[in-house]
């Protein structure tokens, strides 16, 4: 027992037919279909059926999956209540608690039959969602608005969280989002997750698990740090660089670049970029994506990183007009997708997940001193 | 990159100071204090104190670790709240959902600094204990019993849940008990618990993954079924025997044997063990011991496996008076104290932990499909 890598960097934790990643020629694709793929054609319901499936899937089958999602939307009344009591806590505490909560009242919790830990898995993905817009209007003051079981998954959660029916291009630009973002193969959150459930633990578990590890600042909440910067430069471009110039300068690291595994560009920027600037000229934000495009070229010239996922989806989800600390919950209500089609794998073919430690401490052996002569 | 490890069997995950296991051995010890020395001489207060800061505490310290653990028992009304009204759930359930729900009332949530890490790891032992003991008294329409501020973490313990201050050697036990459970270096929920803090998310995030992944019953639970078992015997060693026969002749396994890391007896069901027999013989339960003993006899005789710290902490636990469904919980409360160091010790010296997949699926560049083709 020798083998080491530090954050297990480069060790293989499990096999899985879920996510492949090539980091240095950066291809990202999901059972096979490249990431660029989805995002021109799929919908997100077909992706979390892809992601679940490993195939996608026909038009009854995608029917069956969207009216199962519809049914599945509306939380418990208990947990409604603790939303309503947590209005001023931070979100991603609030969603690992309510995520947790669920687990009380489904009836199927204790069932780990793979009929019902798929049952879950919908329920999971479509209560998520309302968690968030829940939480949203009512720490607003707002009533909650009950879902229009016409909407699509992305649509009704701008409708939900908003208020409003999306425009066409609202609700394409956060589809292909949930999309980019449904799964990383076995990123922080999705390893806690199968962690958790390699104990055989339930599926409720295993979520609150990985919503708790996207809730890090070296997991998630990149882009809520990249919107700030932003405007905190008044979406200027020359103040943004110069504010990005004096980070460089003093070490400071600037959100929304570099990858543990990319050494390209992320797969995920490119598209998400261009919605930046399609939806920042259609809602008068132009110049939030102008001020990224500043910063990034700064970055890249003068450091070499790329921008990653967080960068563009910053400026993207501030276009469609969700609050700034909404953005890692709804990194969450994504990958959701992901982490659920990675437990269910996980159960499929189960070992504990147990490594062990480089002991550094004294040796074994230490005599008792008793506490008055220590 | 393709080192591997099934489960990372024998892969290392990072270097630690903390626990020192050596399965061939039966070595076990906490920053090299053998746990048989500590279960002969030290306080579960101490053994908290030696987790968290690699020494034994003198006698001032020790007695500003307990005056803190003490100040922090209380928990917050809301979570006493959740508690009355979550009265039929799974206690592990229960307990997952309100210890993530601690960090919202705890001002000092945000605050990362390792004196404030520090404090909430104190919140976090005391207040885990009261969760406990407040859901078991709410559940059984009992009163809840406010702490014992001259009564140490162990009495305290089971003075809260059941109402009556424990005698002298029942206090022992317990408090060598939570002692023999306090860490067990990598094991599946303290890992958990290192995953998501290594993205730099908060302790109560971590902790609450770690009693996620507890609940697995490849992790937790074993000695809910072991005293199952031996209750179900009636409490008789033949019978007792033959139930462990039969499912050793249809390949079912007994609970409490087996360890993926001993592979001679577990350290600490020495000792438990004995507290069987002695807390047994004093309770009138000396049958569950003598039926443990049978048992452990047939297993080891014709399987060559050695009973793990579950098999004897079931019938112990039982004549203290523990229901059989707080068994989990309780080794919760337990390895709090662990968990909580690893967490701490991560952030010391932290390394985002984001092992890789062995991808298995389908080539990259599937070809797109529309759905009335498929």
């Amino acid at each position: 027992m020798a083998v080491t890598g530090a954050g297990l960097e480069g060790i293989i934790a499990a096999e899985s037919e879920i996510c492949y990643i090539d980091g240095d020629a950066g291809i990202l694709s999901y059972h096979g279909y490249n990431i660029h793929t989805l995002a021109e054609h799929a919908t997100f319901e077909e992706v979390i059926y892809l992601l679940w499936n490993g195939k996608l899937p026909t038009q009854s089958e995608l029917d069956a999956l969207k009216k199962e999602l519809v049914a599945h939307r509306e939380i418990p009344k208990e947990v409604v209540d603790f939303l309503r009591l947590a209005g001023k806590g931070s979100p991603m505490d609030v969603l690992r608690t309510a995520v947790s909560m669920l687990s009380l009242y489904d009836p199927q919790a204790k069932d780990m039959s793979p009929e019902a830990n798929y049952t879950k898995a919908h329920k999971l993905m479509s209560q998520t969602a309302t968690i968030v817009t829940t939480f949203d209007r009512l720490r607003n003051g707002k009533e909650v608005i009950p879902g229009d079981p016409n909407l699509g998954y992305a649509a009704n959660f701008l409708y939900t969280l908003t208020g409003t029916r999306p425009n066409a291009i609202s609700e394409r630009t956060f589809d292909v989002a949930l999309t980019l973002h449904a799964d990383h193969e076995f990123n922080a959150s999705t390893f806690a997750g199968r962690v958790t459930a390699a104990t055989l633990s339930d599926i409720y578990s295993s979520v609150t698990s990985a919503i708790g590890a996207l809730k890090g600042p070296l997991h998630g909440g990149a882009n809520e740090e990249v919107i700030r910067m932003l405007l905190a430069a008044g979406g200027e471009s020359d103040t943004a660089v110069e504010m990005a110039r004096q980070k460089l300068s003093t070490k400071i690291k600037i959100p929304g670049f570099g990858h543990r595994v990319y050494r390209t560009e992320d797969p995920r920027a490119t598209h998400l970029r261009k919605f930046s600037q399609e939806l920042g000229k259609a809602t008068g934000h132009e110049n939030l994506y102008n001020a990224s495009m500043s910063v990034e070229q700064l970055v890249h010239d003068s450091k070499g990183l790329n921008a990653n996922v967080d960068f563009y989806s910053a400026s993207t989800y501030y276009s469609l007009g969700i609050p700034i600390d909404l953005f890692t919950p709804i990194f969450a209500v994504s990958r959701m997708s992901g982490w659920t089609a990675h437990i269910l794998e996980q159960y499929r073919n189960n070992r504990l997940i147990r490594p062990r430690a480089d002991y550094k401490g004294p040796e074994d052996g230490r005599s008792w001193i008793p506490i008055e002569k220590r």
